[in-house]
């Protein structure tokens, strides 16, 4: 594939920022990756495993001449980065983001953003519970979705060629209205991360049941919850606390119909159970028909292939998987 | 290894029943296996696909003369079978059953069974979403728990040839108080699956966010939920229904976590959420080391290897896995 950005400045150097920066350059769709994070450490990782072409001591010095500039902070941080970079945005750059909030984000950074240089926010749905720039792999992309929210008036040039890099790494790209993005993202990302960090919490109080009855038995079910309650607790609370009222939307519907079967376990009510518990068949069919998830059983998991040592992988070793 | 059991019977030829057939008989752990379940057509199918060495057309047949009874039906169904079986069962068998609730499963089953007929009431920690004839493979039990609540005064000997032979297909074996198992279980299966099934019945209400989103935008969390609760219907209304309990137990403790979570969300309070999300990491962690999970990013999915054809793998597919 030929060259879409001469230079792409990321923001951030967790799994997604790490994960665009190998499947990039893997694709050949920038000349050159600079990186920039706000701790030293990631910084030092980051360079130490070549993540990126070059590390930059500044967020100012990595989006200097950069004609793309990718903000992948967690979104409570977004408007402050963007306001440090701003005044070294080159005419004609482009800003995205990555956030998994849109309306909350192009509040805090579109005020930022100087005559000249185009904001494209967007959100790739992809993801692992790993978090950090050692967790990054190039395959992350491959056939998820990355939707684009771009404000009314953009340049669709500019939309296309953004959209053009992010298929090139592997994403099916879609346009939509950031405040369609946010609820449909309360439903499928942020109420399900909030009610499995929520299981994970009750079973971790309960005194009658012990934390290692918890870990050993958990392949009866819990284990599926334990892994998106393993994300990243910065990452995560910005998400809730940007999402507001969406996600209170949702989990308030969520607790009703909680309630509904509640009580028709206590009534005994079998045939509302099993009528419930039908429909729901229907929607994982789909998700597998649809290619966005696994049908082998029990999402092909080895039994007991787990080693500790490899819950980190590397990149080289993660990126192994396609 | 040598023969742990002349005959077996299974009742029932579901996921459980199926692998435990696979497993036995590669482990050349008993003589025969007979089969019988109540559907005419998973009988055909079972005797088509090979599942056990016999097909019988009623329960009496085939547990005529087995030295194993195993009771694979739902939790709701199990009294009815003993009863059914109870006059036909021989003097020294052992009968267990598999089902995931342990007092209610005592309670209905217990009173049926003769007197020189020993009961051992029992509960595999294993699973996958599918459910039939056709779901069973012989790794099923590779590193899982498989727990047995045997009554007081039960045969001691009986009890460990039993844990022998399930030992024996590659599964772990732990004695445990069958009202201690129940308030385990509701922690580590049963709570979580309502829950998921909850989560994906709202997805499927929502008016403003269609079910076509709910499926291509699912792999940012929420398909990670729509696995377990694509579980068969039938045994979770029972599991409900015969773990009263426990179940309203734990779920008003998860109504409670639920609500001090949303009302952080709804007061700003990053602090907390944090906090919460920080503690929920380490049961992860725990998991993994314990062998219960996999540490492969996003449980090592490929991206979009999903195949429509392949959510029913035939038993010979699947016993490939490992």
């Amino acid at each position: 594939m030929s060259v879409i950005y001469d230079r792409v400045a990321l923001i951030g150097l967790g799994l997604i920022a790490g994960s665009m920066s190998l499947a990039m350059r893997q694709a050949g769709l920038v000349r050159e990756v600079v990186g920039y994070a706000r701790s030293a450490e990631t910084r030092a990782t980051a360079a130490e495993i070549g993540l990126v072409d070059r590390v930059t001591d500044s967020a100012a010095d990595a989006v200097r001449d950069a004609d793309l500039i990718v903000l992948a902070v967690p979104v409570g941080a977004m408007g402050e980065i963007a306001a440090e970079i701003a005044p070294f945005l080159k005419k004609g750059a482009v800003v995205t983001d990555v956030g998994s909030v849109k309306q909350a984000v192009i509040e805090a950074v579109a005020p930022h953003i100087p005559e000249g240089v185009h904001f494209i926010p967007s959100h790739p749905l992809a993801g692992t519970e790993h978090s950090g720039p050692r967790s990054g792999f190039a395959s992350l992309f491959s056939n998820r979705w990355w939707l684009l929210t771009p404000p009314e008036g953009a340049d669709r040039a500019e939309v296309d060629r953004l959209a053009s890099l992010i298929r090139g790494i592997g994403a099916n790209v879609e346009d939509m209205d950031a405040a369609h993005h946010d609820t449909v993202l309360a439903v499928t990302s942020h109420t399900p991360h909030l009610i499995a960090y929520t299981m994970v919490g009750v079973a971790d109080h309960i005194k009658r049941v012990t934390e290692s009855e918890v870990i050993k038995y958990s392949a009866a079910g819990f284990r599926d919850f334990t892994r998106i309650a393993a994300s990243d607790p910065t990452m995560w609370r910005d998400v809730f606390l940007q999402n507001k009222e969406a996600v209170l939307d949702i989990l308030g519907r969520f607790a009703e119909e909680l309630f509904v079967l509640q009580r028709a376990i206590r009534m005994g009510d079998g045939q509302h159970l099993h009528d419930y518990f039908t429909r729901t068949r229907a929607i994982r069919r789909g998700i597998i028909e649809a290619g966005q998830d696994t049908a082998a059983p029990d999402f092909g998991r080895s039994p007991g292939a787990a080693a500790p040592d490899a819950a980190k992988p590397e990149p080289a070793k993660a990126a192994g998987q396609d």
